[in-house]
C-alpha cells in the first residue's frame, strides 16, 4: 500500500524527520550523504529535511567527518540541551520526578515522600508545582518541553487515557490525561509503571537493541512491562503483564486478590515485609536488630548483616520470583529479562537463588539464550522511562 | 523509509500483488475501481496486476457487482481449484495430512496410523507415497503445488531450517527442510505443531480477525502457538510457546524433565493416561470398562459413561490446565484462547472446571475480555495449519 505515503504530505515529512532523528541517534552522528544513502530519500529531500531540524533546534552541525575522497563532510548530531520531558512515578509513598533532554541526558532528578497513598488531586498539584519549581531552577522555558510522562501503578488504558484501577492507590476509571493536560498545557503520556520502567531500559538501559525483553518490578505489588519485536506489548486491551498473581503455592497464603499462593504473597516488598513482622511477633529474636516492627529497609539492611530470618524471606521471594522467571522464559523465550525497582536492593543477596531456580525449573534451550540482568536504576526507571515517552515520539517510536 | 518502496521494482511487484490478493480475500470480492481505492495503486497499476493474477491463475471475473452510477463493475475473486498446498502432521502415533487449495477449502484429508514413533526418513518415504497418491487420485500436477508444511511435534528453528529438538520422535538437529526438499520437489515450510494449529485458527477457523490470542494443543504434551499483532510470535530464538512446564504444584509428580508438578504431568494425555492405569493397577474397579490397561481413547469413553476415575482425572486435567490459562490471560491478556488437539475430546464434559478455574484465578479486568474456545478441527489443526503456510505467501503472511 503506497497512499499513506504519497496521499499526504505532512505524515511523510514527519515520518521521514523521524527516522532521520532514529537514524542519527542509533549512529550518533552522521554526514547528510550518509542520511541521504541509509533513508533512499534524495540528497535535495536530505538536505531540506535537516534544515529544518536544525533551524528548529533538534539537530545541529558539528565538525568534520572522515574524507571519502572529496572535501571533509559537515556531521550531524542530536543538539542536547535543547528539548526536554518529564516523567513522575506517582507510588504509594513517594512521587518521583525527572527532566531529561532529547539525547537521555537527566538533569534533573528528585524525590518527594508522602504517607500510604495520595489522592489524584494532591497528586495534580505536586506535579504542578515541582514543574514550576524545575523549570526556574533549570531556567527552562515550558516551550521547550515537549510533554510529560506520568507512570501510574495501575492499568491504563492508552486508548481512551484512562486510569482503569490503581488499587494500591485507590484510583478507579480516572481521566487523568485530562485532568494533567489542563494543569500542565502540555502534552501528557499515561503509563504502567512497569511498561515506563521497561521503556527506559530499551531507550537507555540494558535492553537497548533488545527486540523481547521482560522487565519486572517487585514493589508492593509485582508487575511486568513485556517488549515484543522492538515495541510495547499491552494486549487486547491493555493490561498486559501482570503476572504478580502465578500461583506458585497450591493452597498458599492468601492474597488481596482472593486466591490463595500468588507469587505477590511471597515475593513482594509488601508480604515479604509482613512476613518478617508476623515472626518477629512470635517470638523470633535476630541477632543483628532491635525486636518490634521492621519498615522495608531494615529488611534488606538486616539481611546484607546476615540476620537469618530477613535472608530467608527474600531468598524464598526470589525462589518464587524464579518459577515466574521461568515460565516466562519458556512462553516468551525473551532475549533478556531486567529485574527492577526493589529487587535491585537486595539484588546481589538473592541473585544466585533465582538464577538456580531458573536453570531448574526452565527448559535448557530458552534459559541458556535468555540474558537475566538486575536494572542499573534502582527505583527510578519507571520515572525515568515516563519521561522518555514524550522523547521517543521525536524519533518516531 | 522509501528506499524499499521505489527501489526494486520486482520486490514493489510482489508486495502489490500480494496486497491484491489479501484485500480480495478479506472482501470476498472486488472491482478493479475498488482495489484501486482501497490500495491507493493507480487505475493502470490495478489494471497490470490483475491482469497478470488472472493470466497465472490465482483470480477470476465473476459476474458483475453494483453499479454506482455507470455501467456495472465486473468483479474478481479468488480462483478456486488452481493452486494448492500439501500439510503433513508428523505425530507420534500418526501422520495426517491434507491438500487443501488457495480458497482454504480442503480437498484431501487422510490418516496413516503407525505405532510409537517414526524415523525421519520413514517420515520422508510416507510424504513422497502419500504426495504422489493424492496428486494421481486428485489428478493434480506438482505444478499446482505453493508447496508444502510439515507440523513438527517439537522445536524449529525457522531461521537455519531445522528440527533442533523434537523430543517424542527423538529427532535431534535434523535439517529436514533439505531432506523434504530434496524429495519433494516443491516449496517446504517447516513449522512447531501448535503453531501449526495457531496457523489454522488465524486464518480458517475461530481467530480469523483476531490479532493476540494463544492456542493451546493438549496431546501427550502441551505447547501453546502465539499470535500477537496479527503476526507469528516465536520469540528470540524460536522456542516461545513452551508451556508444558509450568509447576502447577510445588513438590508434586515426578516430570521427564527432572521438576516436579509441571502441567503435563496432570494434563497431557500421556500423564493423564499413566494416571488412570496405575489407580487401576492398584485395585481401583470402574464400573463401565474392563480392568486392565486403557487406551486414551477409552478413557474419554467411559469418563462419558460416567466412570468416576476417569472423570476425575480429566477434570484435574482441566482445573490445572486452567492455572496455565489464567497465567496466560493475566501475562499476555490475549483476546481469545483457543484449545484443541486431544483437548476437543472431552471438551463438553470439562469445560466447566476450566473457565471455572480461570475465573477463580485470573485478573477479572483480562480475564472477562478473553474468550476461551475449543477448537473446531479436532486433531486436525495442525496438518490444516501446515497446509495453509504456502498459501499464506500468495497474501504476503
Amino acid at each position: 500500500m503506497t497512499k499513506s505515503l504519497t496521499g499526504n504530505n505532512q505524515y511523510l515529512k514527519e515520518l521521514n524527520q523521524a527516522a532521520v532523528m532514529e537514524l542519527i541517534r542509533q549512529k550518533g552522528r552522521l554526514s547528510r550523504k550518509e542520511l541521504s544513502d541509509l533513508t533512499g530519500l534524495s540528497p535535495t529531500a536530505c538536505g531540506s529535511i535537516t534544515r529544518q531540524l536544525i533551524q528548529d533546534g533538534f539537530l545541529y552541525e558539528t565538525g568534520q567527518g572522515e574524507s571519502t575522497g572529496g572535501r571533509k563532510p559537515v556531521m550531524l548530531e542530536i543538539r542536547p540541551n535543547s528539548y526536554y520531558a518529564a516523567g513522575f512515578d506517582i507510588g504509594m509513598e513517594e512521587l518521583q520526578m525527572v527532566v531529561a533532554d532529547i539525547t537521555g541526558k537527566i538533569l534533573y532528578h528528585r524525590n518527594l515522600e508522602y504517607t500510604s497513598g495520595i489522592s489524584v488531586e494532591k497528586a495534580m498539584d505536586l506535579v504542578y508545582d515541582e514543574l514550576l519549581v524545575i523549570s526556574e531552577e533549570l531556567g527552562l522555558s515550558r516551550e521547550r518541553f515537549l510533554g510529560c510522562g506520568l507512570s501510574i501503578p495501575g492499568l491504563v488504558d492508552r486508548g481512551t487515557n484512562q486510569v482503569i484501577m490503581a488499587p494500591n492507590l485507590s484510583w478507579n476509571h480516572v481521566d487523568l490525561k485530562a485532568k494533567a493536560s489542563d494543569i500542565l498545557k502540555m502534552p501528557v503520556y499515561i503509563e504502567n509503571e512497569a511498561m515506563c520502567s521497561a521503556i527506559c531500559e530499551n531507550w537507555i538501559g540494558k535492553c537497548r537493541n533488545v527486540d523481547n525483553f521482560v522487565c519486572i518490578n517487585v514493589e508492593s505489588g509485582i508487575g511486568a512491562g513485556i517488549f515484543i519485536g522492538g515495541t510495547i506489548y499491552r494486549g487486547f486491551s491493555g493490561s498486559a503483564g501482570e503476572i504478580g498473581h502465578l500461583i506458585v503455592q497450591e493452597n498458599g497464603r492468601l492474597c488481596g486478590c482472593g486466591n490463595h499462593g500468588c507469587l505477590e504473597t511471597y515475593a513482594s516488598t509488601r508480604y515479604m515485609l509482613l512476613e518478617v513482622n508476623n515472626r518477629l511477633n512470635n517470638g523470633y529474636s535476630p541477632k543483628s536488630i532491635p525486636k518490634g516492627t521492621m519498615r522495608w529497609d531494615k529488611i534488606v539492611e538486616a539481611a546484607g548483616k546476615g540476620d537469618a530470618l530477613c535472608a530467608e524471606v527474600l531468598h524464598q521471594g526470589a525462589k518464587f520470583l524464579g518459577y515466574a522467571v521461568a515460565f516466562l522464559i519458556n512462553t516468551l523465550n525473551p532475549e533478556a529479562i531486567v529485574l527492577g525497582k526493589c529487587f535491585t536492593q537486595y539484588a546481589p543477596m538473592v541473585m544466585d537463588t533465582l538464577t538456580k531456580t531458573v536453570k531448574e525449573k526452565a527448559l535448557h534451550y530458552p534459559a541458556a539464550r535468555a540474558r537475566i540482568m538486575t536494572s542499573e536504576f534502582g527505583m527510578s526507571s519507571s520515572a525515568l522511562g515516563a519521561a522518555m515517552i514524550p522523547i521517543r515520539k521525536i524519533f518516531g517510536k
